[in-house]
């Protein structure tokens, strides 16, 4: 790895923030990001209910619908808010130093409104589906730990890569969602999304069982920014065009 | 976002005309257009007599196949006519300034001749499958027209987005038309495509029941665009090339 | 559409044969398509037998297999040959005047010893599975012409577009084989490809019920040349390095 | 093929090592392989296991979840360490010539540990789910033998190939790792990959059974290179670059 590539992004440019070369406007970006987590919060919701009451497969419900929602929205938002839509990728990248603490919070806020507004529209529809958890606490948060890993590592190390990649990176943190919740969906209510445990929990009333997730998705986090640097080292330029969009410019 | 970004792409550009630096000429558009939507229709159908008689399993049918035929037509067509395949997409296109309102009736009258002559081919052969719709009117136009901002949402966005993300369209495209028919149609007849509604319903004489979501699928183009607006802001040049081909030159 | 784009690719370089820039060496060239050939007949074969003795689901076997085949051939073998594997795409190829005359018969020699290959070595180690027809020859034919009509416009029109989107050949083909598949096989023996249609019914001694598949796949190649005529216009110079490869230059 | 795209890619570079120009870390390479192996071998027993439950369809399970892990570990990890998080995929890359043979051992020990670690994890919560087997040991020898050199040839192939094809070598791999197993997993637990198989067979006690997959996947891989040499001849430097990671940039 040359030096040039090792440098810390930051020194690299002339900008003196840390939002890259074209930051997106902020309020474009929390548009984004308040559609996008209640796009995936809603779409999952309804999806469940369907299995629920017998009308799509379960696994394929549990799988498929969140992997579509998050690669679709990675190609039509990326470059406007990075398309986190989810708070621990928010808090991964500004921990990883690739996007702004000052967006921290206001991202925070409209990914879980989008989740709660989410629930509530379901709920003014129709029942919210049950929870299906079949693991006790510990587990729970332990597998919402491993799988939220995995995809923040995915996610990460995707961010790191340079702009040759970009047509594959919906595709493959598409691909990791759906892998997740294949393989966790069956015993546990998994997530690896605060904003999406947190926003149907609040609403159904059920937020004392929703800490194991909460807890293992930011633990997860955290164990995917070890291995990112462990694996790719510091910050590069690419992951603050993936972190805070570019302005519309791809 | 620079300057340059932001302005409207028809002042950046030495054309007089809105169709983009190589507009493809408007005969082979047309063909495009008319063996497009007359795919997607002929398909859709075929699938869902095929389901309905027990020889696909339905929700396969109803998504995989305009997922699968959206994707390929995308990759085939969007040189030549924009593969817009679809009546909204085109007045979206026309509303958001990338696409000549010239081409608008003409576009629309390909598309409805595809959809129309599906019906009547598939009807030639074997009885229309039976169209399953388990919701009032109200809510059938509802859940259509958010299936339609969903998609709008995306091909807007992604019709935005430089050159890079090209090879990506399609597969983003698709997989929201997928996810769309996965999550609608166990309870609704949800196209996101006027056409597609109007030409079955038409050759079946069910057209008094097609209303809820033709008015939907209009509906929801409206709000994708509103959408569009906030996240993305005013046209640029991509958005030009996408919504009227380039010519041929990819 | 510009003249330069327009004009014949044959004028536009200064080689005086049809093959392009790069032709591949023929050698190669004729052991990618044997191999590419094989595969695709030997997997459908063993999935159809699995499908037949209840290990495999029918219609995922019948149409995940060539989809999946036929995708990472071309993203593996088409540098070499244009990973045709199928006489109705050389032909087609060649018909266009991508591909050279000369190269025809070799090219047919390898798909069919391919198929042949394949049938023969299944047989040692298994019966052949039973041709699942439910179709008269007419209606046998008929679809066979509307799948591969189908399936050689997708190829034909992503050959002609540029090398931007290279990367989505594979995927898109890939899709459309998958799609004509999974619509056709509950109810017809399909395969849009003359060799895969000869060799197990050489092998299995029933070559006088393929007869409709055969014709059925050259008429609808003839179909889809017609249609890409009328959508792209006369042959450009992509064309000729899909169609030939390239030379190992991706 | 042009005498440039020809020559082998040691003397066309300044380098004297066969890393190719920027060879990652070694380091950072094994903990990438390390990671990968382990959460290939992870998912895979795990999904096999909710499988034996009845908590996951048998052949979806056996399919989706290595070529999903093996779709985004490339992603994810190829500029770092080549990712190939297989013995055999690092054996062919070395009789290639792409690889250092002085970066094979470690290369090997970070696999193996990675297989052996995830088969301990697993034990730890819950019994190892036990091996379908329903061929003798020369058919599921032959059968690996098959898959590994179906598998080889698509990853020598796309390693061959020029960077614009980059964006598309997770989807091609990771479709024909799919592939593989949707087709053997009905009669043979093949896994193409030693310590995939050699991981949870040590620990589960089982390794007598092992050796005809052991074997299998080493011949597979000798004929995937001599069918790469028939149809790409000698090694070039995108080859380099593919098997050694580059150093992250892309």
């Amino acid at each position: 790895m040359t030096e040039r590539q090792e440098r810390p992004a930051r020194r690299g440019t002339k900008k003196t923030g840390s939002e890259g070369e074209h930051p997106a406007p902020l309020g474009r970006a929390l548009v984004a990001e308040l559609f996008g987590t209640w796009l995936l919060t809603f779409a999952s919701l309804g999806a469940a209910l369907l299995a629920h009451l017998g009308l799509l497969p379960e696994v394929a419900a549990a799988a498929l619908t969140p992997a579509l929602v998050v690669l679709t929205m990675i190609y039509a938002l990326s470059d406007v808010s990075g398309a986190h839509i989810n708070p621990v990728v928010t808090l991964a990248f500004a921990l990883r130093g690739a996007f702004s603490w000052k967006r921290v919070l206001p991202y925070w806020g409209a990914q879980f409104a989008g989740a709660i507004t989410a629930a509530l529209l379901l709920r003014a529809f129709a029942p919210l589906p049950p929870v299906r958890e079949h693991l006790p606490s510990a587990g729970a948060a332990l597998l919402e730990a491993a799988c939220t890993a995995v995809l923040l590592a995915v996610i990460l190390a995707t961010a790191h890569r340079d702009a040759r990649l970009k047509p594959s990176v919906g595709l493959a943190v598409g691909a990791t969602v759906g892998l997740d919740h294949f393989l966790s969906s069956p015993v546990s209510a998994v997530t690896m999304n605060p904003a999406k445990t947190f926003g149907p929990a609040l609403v159904a009333g059920h937020l004392a069982q929703a800490w194991p997730h909460l807890l293992g998705s930011v633990l997860g986090a955290l164990a995917a920014l070890l291995l990112t640097w462990a694996t790719h080292g510091p910050l590069n330029r690419a992951e603050h065009e993936a972190a805070a969009g570019n302005g519309g410019q791809g």
